[in-house]
C-alpha cells in the first residue's frame, strides 16, 4: 500500500461522488481521518494498516465518534473508549474514515444504505454500511458483526469479499452486544489482501500461506431448494470452476443434526437478544421499531428449556461438524439465497449463514459471480474451527477462478 | 419475603452502621432505591424478587448512576442503558441500592473497601463491594463477575454464599468485558436461598430442588500446598461433616492435564484483557495504575500461538473434565488459600478459582467454618456443567452441616 494520506484523498473521491446516493455512513470524520492519516504517515513504526482507510459498523463504541447502534434509544451517545477491534486496527495504522450503518441493535430493522450496484435493492444486512463503503471504493476495508448472517450476505449482495473468523478469535469488548454466544467480528474487502491483512492484525496469527486447491465439499443442505435458481447455478459454477482447475468435489451431505441447527440458530439467536436486550425491551420499547419488538416478544418468550435443548444439540452437532473436516478443507455452499432482492424494507435472508455461525466455524463470501440480473451473487465457504488462515488462502485460490 | 420497602429500611440501617468503615459502595442511591421499593409494593404483579435489596458490581452499565469500572479513564461515566442482568434483576423486583466497589476493570488493583469482618483486611476481589455489602447486611443480594476468582474469593474471605454459574448462562452484554472467553456474572447472599432466587430469575431455570446429599469428590490439587494450614483443615472438616452425615467421599485426583489448567488460566486472561482494554493500554495508560499496566504488558506479549495452544489444551481438558463428574456429583476444593490476608494493597490470590473458572464450570463457595484467627473460610464446590441448581441444592445441604 501507499501512504495513508493517498488512500484516504483516493477513499474520499469516491465518498463525493457515491455518498450522497449509497448512503454507508451513519457518521463521517474527514477531518479525524485527516489527521490520523498525517500522523500515520508521520509515524516511524512499521505499521501494517498503513494505507488503509476503514469503516467501522455503527456497533462498535468510538470515543471519538458518535455510536448509535442504529436504534433511537441511542441517538447522540458517545462512548468513552472504542470497542477493543477498533483500538487494534487503529494502532495498526488503519485510518477510520467513520461509521458505518448497521441495521437496529445489529438484527433486522434496515438503515437507509442502498446497494451501490443497484440503489433500488437492499446491500444485505445488519453490516450493511460497512458492506456498501467497500464496494462503493469509499472504504478499503471495514468491520461489522455476524450474529446470523450479517457479514456473509451483505458481502454476497455487495460483491465484496466478507469473512467471519472462528467464534472468540476477536474481542467482543465494546460491541452493543446481541447474542453473547453467536456475535462475532467480521470484516469485508475489496480482495483477499485485504480481509488477510485485518485478520493478522485483530487475531495475532500468521499470514495467509499461498493459494492453493482444497478439498471442496459441497452442501446443498436442505435449504438449497429456498435458494433461487441463479443463485444455485453460481455455487454449481464455483464447484464446476474448482473442478477444472484441479480441485476435488465431492457432494456432501449434511447428517440431519447438522441441518437441525439451522432451525436452532434463529432460537438462539432471539432467546439470548431478548435477554441481553432486556433494557431497551423493557424500559425503551416505544423508541424500538415494530419489527424488533417483535423479535425481542418472541425471543422472551421462547422456554429456557427449549433454549438449553438446542444448546445441547449444537455442542454435539459441533463434534459431528468438525468430523466433516476429516474429508474435506472446504465445505461451499450458497452466501444467500440470490441476487439482492429489491427494496430497502428488509435485508434479506440470512438462512445459509445460520448453521455455520451457530457452530462458530470461520467462513468468507468469494465475489465474482453474477445472477439473473447482473447484481453480484457470492459463494460461500466454511473451514474447520481456527483454520481461519487456510481458509483465506483456500478462497482466494477460487476467487481467482471466479474474477 | 415482606415488602421492598422494609427490606430496604432494614439494608440503609446496616448502611448508615457500617458503611463508612467498610466503604462497599460506589455509588449509593438512597432516593432511587426507595422509589423503586415504592413501585415494587404497589406493583400489582408477581414479582420474585419483591423484598431484594441489590447492590451491582460497578463494572455492570446503569442507565441511571454512574459507572466507572474502578478505572481513573471512567470518572463519571455514565452509560445510556443497563446492563442485561441489571434489567433483568429489576425487572424480577429487585431494588437496585447503588453500585459496590471493584478493582480496577475487574482485574487486581484495590479500591477502598474492608472486610467487614476486621477492617483491616481485604474483602478480596474484584467483586470486592458486592462481598462486603452482603456480608455487612447492606443489601440482600450483589452482583458481581468472576474471570478468574473474583466471586469465590471474595465470598469465602467474607463468610457469605458466592455462586458461579455455568459460563454462558447469564448474558455478560453490559459488562465492561475483560476476557471474553471467561467473564462470568455471578453473585452473593447470606442464604441458599438468595443464591437461588437471582439464579432464577437471571437464568430462567427452575427453582433448585430440596437439599441432598451428593457424592463428593475431594480434590487436594497441586496447588494444595499453597494453602494456608487452616484453610486445608477446612476443606477436611467440610469432608468429614459430610462424610458423618452420610455423604460418599472420595479422594479425587486430577489427571495432569487438568492441573495444568491453574498455569494456563492467567495467559487466557491477561491474553484477551491486553486485546480487550487494547483502548485503554495504548491511549489512556496514563490513568491506569502500574499494576494494571504490567499485567496488560505481559498480556499484549504472549505469543497468540501460546494462547492458541493453551485454548485448544482447555478444550481437550473440558472434555476430560466432563468424565470427571460421572463417579461424583460435586468437586469440594478450597475456595482461597486461606482466611482474607491483612492489608488492603492485595485482594489476594484467586489460585483454587482458575481451574474451574477456565473450565466454565458452576461453582459455589460454602460458608461457615473460621480460620486460626477467627476470620471465616468458605469451600468450594464445583459440578458438572449446567448442573447449576443442583449444585445449589447439593451446596446448601453442605451448609447447614457447617453453619
Amino acid at each position: 500500500m501507499g501512504t495513508s494520506s493517498a488512500a484516504l484523498e483516493r477513499a474520499l473521491a469516491f465518498v463525493d461522488e457515491r455518498e450522497s446516493d449509497v448512503h454507508a455512513f451513519a457518521c463521517l470524520d474527514r477531518v479525524g481521518a485527516s489527521a490520523a492519516a498525517a500522523a500515520v504517515d508521520g509515524s516511524g513504526d512499521a505499521l501494517p494498516l498503513r494505507g488503509y482507510v476503514l469503516g467501522v459498523k455503527d456497533v462498535f463504541d468510538t470515543a471519538d465518534l458518535p455510536t448509535e447502534y442504529g436504534c433511537a434509544v441511542y441517538a447522540g451517545h458517545r462512548p468513552r473508549a472504542d470497542a477493543a477491534a477498533v483500538a487494534q486496527l487503529r494502532n495498526a495504522g488503519a485510518v477510520c474514515l467513520g461509521k458505518t450503518v448497521t441495521a437496529e441493535l445489529a438484527l433486522f430493522q434496515p438503515g437507509p444504505t442502498r446497494n451501490p450496484w443497484r440503489l433500488t435493492h437492499t446491500p444485505g444486512g445488519s453490516s450493511s454500511g460497512s458492506a456498501a463503503a467497500v464496494a462503493a471504493g469509499m472504504v478499503d476495508v471495514a468491520v461489522g458483526t455476524q450474529t446470523a448472517g450479517s457479514v456473509i450476505r451483505p458481502a454476497s449482495f455487495c460483491g465484496v469479499w466478507g469473512f467471519k473468523p472462528t467464534y472468540g478469535r476477536v474481542s467482543i469488548a465494546g460491541l452493543k452486544i446481541v447474542s453473547p454466544s453467536l456475535d462475532t467480528v467480521g470484516w469485508f474487502a475489496p480482495s483477499a489482501d485485504g480481509i488477510d491483512a485485518v485478520r493478522v492484525a485483530l487475531t495475532g496469527e500468521p499470514a495467509r500461506p499461498e493459494p492453493v486447491a482444497p478439498r471442496i465439499g459441497l452442501a446443498r443442505t436442505g435449504a438449497w431448494e429456498s435458494a433461487d435458481p441463479d443463485c444455485r447455478a453460481a455455487v454449481e459454477d464455483a464447484a464446476a470452476h474448482a473442478r477444472a482447475a484441479g480441485a476435488s468435489v465431492v457432494e456432501l451431505t449434511l447428517p440431519a443434526p447438522i441441518e437441525q441447527l439451522i432451525a436452532d440458530q434463529p432460537v438462539v439467536q432471539a432467546y439470548e437478544a431478548a435477554r441481553s436486550l432486556a433494557y431497551e425491551r423493557t424500559w425503551r420499547a416505544g423508541d424500538l421499531s415494530d419489527n424488533l419488538r417483535q423479535i425481542l416478544d418472541w425471543g422472551a418468550a421462547i422456554p429456557t428449556a427449549q433454549y438449553l435443548r438446542v444448546r445441547a444439540h449444537t455442542a454435539q452437532a459441533g463434534a459431528w461438524a468438525e468430523a466433516l473436516f476429516d474429508d474435506v478443507d472446504v465445505v461451499l455452499t450458497p452466501a444467500a439465497i440470490g441476487e439482492a432482492p429489491e427494496g430497502l424494507a428488509s435485508t434479506g435472508d440470512p438462512l445459509f449463514a445460520r448453521l455455520w455461525t451457530l457452530l462458530g466455524l470461520p467462513a468468507v463470501s468469494v465475489p465474482g459471480l453474477v445472477g439473473d440480473t447482473g447484481l453480484p451473487i457470492g459463494v460461500q465457504l466454511v473451514a474447520r474451527s481456527g483454520a481461519d488462515g487456510l481458509l483465506v488462502a483456500w478462497a482466494e485460490w477460487l476467487g481467482r477462478l471466479l474474477a
